[in-house]
């Protein structure tokens, strides 16, 4: 269900953006009780100039290899469950990626059940208890 | 006011993904009381390794030819509106060009009137009556 | 915390999608209480068949300057601040840059402060009075 968009800066590899994507996918598994399988994301590649942010917004030091990760999800999830989250995310992508946990840039999106179609044209979530 | 998003993956000709926003909007129009001509859309092509989705998430069987709909509209839409409107995209989608039902992922996202500017630097709906 | 996304049409300078973002940025800080250094921007080229608007919604002529703002904030912001804010927007891309106020559409998506992360894997909203 959560629809993930991952913009990052142009010159990395597939490789390198894939993994990211896994590494994130993983994170809401662990998380967030996101299904295995229940993987949608949109990952974008920009130039230098396509991607602005502040390089030290809150004491924060960003480098180039910032990446912003705005996910689309269900309701519910409680502040706790984002905290683990957010450090399951910036841990995954310094372990296997070396990526400063500095430049993960996180912004969630809340909807309701009903607002998912996974295809044919249904509302596979509008009647489920969650 | 709905504005639309549509992803998916390179490789289509310039008159099918246009194709591909009218049949949405025309959903839009015929399930959501969206006017004829309150049609904005962002329409992007990736790569492949862009457009991340599980090949069986709840059953359904995608293929490459899956397209990510993410529609920010007003709040108010019953959910019985919701899933017509799926159905439709679904149907318009497999009628007109072909594509899978099992292809098509639609994500909403709801806001409130005052969220809109249409142009002129004005809230067009901010005190309309939805 | 605002994660702005800015889609035009291709064939402008970097230094034209740049000041836009500069001058979006600016009206956030003047009308929303925006931090002046809180800047989180994603700004989108688009082929002119990928961003579909029409060109007179609501009697607003819109030409292909026509820029799309999309707006993620934290909740709490007045009808009147975003009013505000939608000018200010309208009227600096104006002078500054000789836009068409016609061509602003702008959409607000408003969160929670727990829905954001700005690095190092922390919540650094969750806790705080806003």
């Amino acid at each position: 269900m959560p629809l993930v968009r991952i913009d990052l800066i142009e010159g990395k590899s597939d490789g390198y953006r894939e993994q990211v994507g896994e590494i994130v996918h993983q994170a809401m598994v662990d998380c967030l009780n996101v299904p295995k399988d229940d993987r949608f994301q949109v990952i974008t590649e920009h130039s230098k100039k396509g991607l602005q942010f502040d390089p030290g917004y809150l004491g924060i030091r960003r480098s180039d290899d910032c990446i912003f990760l705005q996910i689309t999800l269900n309701r519910g999830r409680t502040t706790e469950m984002k905290q683990r989250f957010y450090r399951a995310v910036a841990d995954g992508l310094h372990q296997q990626l070396n990526m400063r946990r500095e430049d993960v840039l996180i912004s969630l999106v809340e909807v309701e059940k009903e607002d998912w179609s996974f295809g044919n044209g249904e509302a596979q979530y509008a009647n489920s208890p969650r």
